[in-house]
């Protein structure tokens, strides 16, 4: 399951996907762009700061890659793979609020709303949420129904039923214990969802059967649980300095996570299981998957 | 210019609207759905509680009006429209917490934050944000190439060019003296954005040609001056138990109106004037129009 060879090669070209992002992202932020011309110039700032100058793109990079398997190019997958990102930043804005986390740093730079303000994170939140749906109905590359069945999906995944949700199940674990049955659906909802929309956005953007669409769904889903199996792990095993953020947080608060409950041991052997469920699910694209196939390793067994 | 004979019939008909869309609202945050299928309880009754059992949901009686105008009839505006409320009501979820306007009550009844907390209030803002888009995606009796025109709109208006924007600048003022442009510029992202985005999304809809959507969104940003006047007006004059929220909160915070500034005479001045634009613009559609004419009356003259 080892892998240490195709890494260097992989985070090359995970890296170049995430380059490309950067300037996408940039134009998407610009100042005189249809959806923002306008905006006042610090707001605008504010949302340069939590969208701008970081983090690894997996998400962007997955829907890129899921759009290559069914023969879409990066250049159509563009603008939905952005609206996606806008959409996990604004997560992170939102979630490292005193309300919320009340975290100070992120990707080694002081969060929003300490190089800004409250007030200004939460609007720049909003805005870069509202943005994504703009980026999507204005891709003009891709078919009428194609944006329109990504907006939908993109709502339903986000929203309440999502993202959002699993944000709401994971502040109550806060006050309450919850059940590994209830840590998993809090889970697949607050991690899940984005990734799960990442690898299935490929098949919608491209046209492909909706069959394709549920093997790419699955493969998300997994995706998902292994990253977040990972992060767990990493943040009871890493230091904050190679991981640019807080570690040791969901302990300090008495949040329970699998890795936790279960061990260091049942952790890796659960990673490695999802990593082959993975492979076994892409096995009928043969050669072309390679680099979806690479990329479950990658997040199952990264050490940052 | 007063109107005091036909206001009982339209504030009737415009209650007629409101309850109508109580119900399509119910229907889009029940339990059941598409978009929201699986979300925490919780999470819904606090968007509920942001988004069900108030105001005068003129936003929407704007949409179906001007949907209406151009042929199209209530229930193929229905989705649009109470995406466009949710907005509106996520907004006012997020204006209010501390961070923000730091508001106890709205429409009489304890804020989001203060009945559920202030997480609670942010996610379910953000849900409701979310939900919207979803809601005009997947509004089947409209064509497609409206629904993503719509989707465009309402992503510019809402956003950091809009009512975020806006939101924005209002927060800059409590630190920095603006100037009357200045203020007419906030006011117009503030409150004028969603209002223009109700007026045309009428036609835009109804498929009307682009010099109807020029027309209705001039008539909407007149909508949208002679509430915000209108509305600090009242704050000046009205008491709390009339409005159902706190008053003469701007003078307390320093912050400058254009009635503060020009005083109670020139505004009222400026909103008949504004009432006889909205009336000219409508002109050439005759008597179809009333409905809108007597909106602007409403919204100029109304004393809560």
């Amino acid at each position: 399951m080892s892998d240490s060879a195709a890494r260097p090669a992989f985070e090359t070209q995970l890296g170049q996907s995430a380059a490309r992002m950067e300037e996408v992202l940039q134009q998407a932020l610009a100042s005189d762009t249809a959806l923002l011309s306008g905006a006042p110039e610090r707001l605008l700032e504010a949302m340069r700061h939590g969208a701008l100058g970081g983090g690894k793109r997996l998400r962007p990079f997955l829907v890129e890659e899921s759009a290559a398997l069914f023969g879409a190019s990066a250049q159509a997958a563009a603008p939905v793979a952005a609206a996606l990102e806008c959409i996990h930043c604004y997560s992170l804005v939102h979630d490292d609020l005193p309300a919320m986390d009340d975290d100070d740093l992120r990707r080694g730079r002081p969060t929003v709303h300490r190089a800004f303000d409250e007030a200004t994170a939460i609007l720049a939140g909003d805005a870069l949420l509202t943005l994504a749906f703009g980026l999507v109905a204005e891709a003009s590359a891709l078919p009428a129904e194609a944006r329109l069945s990504l907006v939908q999906l993109l709502s339903r995944e986000a929203g309440a039923a999502g993202m959002a949700g699993g944000q709401a199940l994971d502040l109550a674990a806060e006050t309450q214990t919850l059940s590994e049955a209830e840590i998993a659906r809090m889970q697949a909802m607050k991690t899940g969802a984005l990734l799960a929309f990442a690898a299935e956005a490929g098949p919608i953007l491209a046209g492909a059967p909706e069959a394709d669409r549920k093997v790419l769904r699955r493969y998300g889903e997994i995706i998902g649980l292994a990253f977040q199996l990972a992060d767990d792990l990493l943040d009871e095993t890493a230091d904050a300095a190679t991981l640019g953020k807080a570690v040791g947080k969901d302990q300090a608060r008495g949040k329970k996570t699998l890795p936790a409950l279960r061990g260091q041991d049942w952790t890796r052997g659960e990673l490695s299981r999802l990593v082959a469920e993975a492979e076994s699910l892409l096995a009928p694209y043969g050669e072309r998957a390679e680099t979806l196939r690479q990329t479950a390793r990658f997040v199952a067994f990264r050490t940052r």
